[in-house]
């Protein structure tokens, strides 16, 4: 790779966005040597983050990176009316072209099925929107990522970590990759085994469906 | 907790923090039904991340907010200049005389360690900078998370996240951190075992040391 221009990589933001679904791919990805990362938005001024508190400057437009690398496009309680603003739509669409790769966080999914990448892909998204992958033409699955080369999708929220490790391995090789996981002490010990409704008390899951249900 | 005001939690901004020990407690926070979280920096205008890419726009300043119940202090590649920023570190003692908990992440308590908060106090940090808890009278634990009442230390960068699940145990009960656990789907897969310097591959270790010396 040396010598070469590096891989551009563009992570999509809009209003609504869950931060760690643009977060924890950016942490990851910044990291990479040979990549440049930027932080795009539909038009110009602030975004505002899905729990409605943290504000971001992004300082490019989307139409001025119409043709990255790598796409990274995060999810969020704002993902629906991102997929009804044809300018995110468009672009994802024809960015998606001439990307090596397009990858999606969360229910970032649903943008890249309502560009129509996904139809007839295995693909994965939050566990609790899995069943409406099928909307959009797509093979669900209960994964932690999931790779349909060139696409990349991954379950929800936190799992664009992992995403974003596995990326990185296909980027720029597995040392790379472990060299950014060991830097971010990415070695996690939660608290509770609560991650998937596989493992969580049936209690806690119902407790998140309904709250889901109400929002 | 009903009927009480809600907890107020403050995530301290400064120029080069990384943005992951940000918003890997604030993903988790922003979810407790109970709590305002606030981000908060010194003097107005922008925050620039410690990759250099990402821009925020803190609505509040420190002095806004004297006396959050709960403060959290992530690291990255400015903390140095923090630490030697007299606003940040006097607003921080003083917070941490009325606060139910303190919190750190990563090199973040390298600033309560200015602040003159661990002294004599079990704490972690990042594993590149453990041995320099001791400059702050620390007593060094290399563990993800360290919790010496009131104050909580999280190891590197994505150790927030589990810090900040710790927390929300602690503040709203074990049941509330898990339903916010299975939210954000952390069910950890790291596609690597490279998180730890005890589980990495030593030439991996001694890259990553290599990096950050030139740093």
């Amino acid at each position: 790779m040396s010598g070469a221009s590096p891989i551009s990589i563009a992570i999509l933001l809009y209003d609504g966005v869950t931060a760690l679904d643009v977060v924890g791919p950016y942490e990851v990805l910044t990291r990479l040597p040979s990549a440049e990362v930027q932080v795009l938005a539909p038009g110009h001024g602030t975004v505002r983050d899905g729990a409605g508190v943290m504000t971001w400057w992004p300082e490019r437009s989307l139409e001025m990176l119409p043709d990255p690398d790598v796409i990274v496009v995060p999810g969020g309680p704002g993902v629906e009316a991102a997929c009804s603003d044809r300018e995110i739509v468009e672009w994802l669409r024809a960015a998606h072209q001439t990307a090596r790769w397009t990858t999606s966080v969360c229910t970032g999914a649903m943008l890249l099925g309502s560009a129509g990448l996904l139809r007839g892909r295995r693909a994965t998204t939050h566990w609790l929107a899995l069943d409406r992958l099928t909307d959009y033409g797509a093979r669900p699955r209960q994964r932690r990522v999931v790779v349909d080369e060139p696409i990349i999708t991954a379950a929800g929220v936190s799992a664009g970590i992992d995403m974003a490790l596995t990326l990185a391995g296909r980027l720029a090789g597995d040392e790379a990759a472990q060299a950014i996981q060991l830097s971010l002490e990415y070695a996690p010990r939660p608290p509770y085994t609560s991650g998937s409704p596989r493992t969580a008390p049936a209690e806690i899951v119902s407790r998140v469906r309904a709250i889901a249900q109400v929002r």
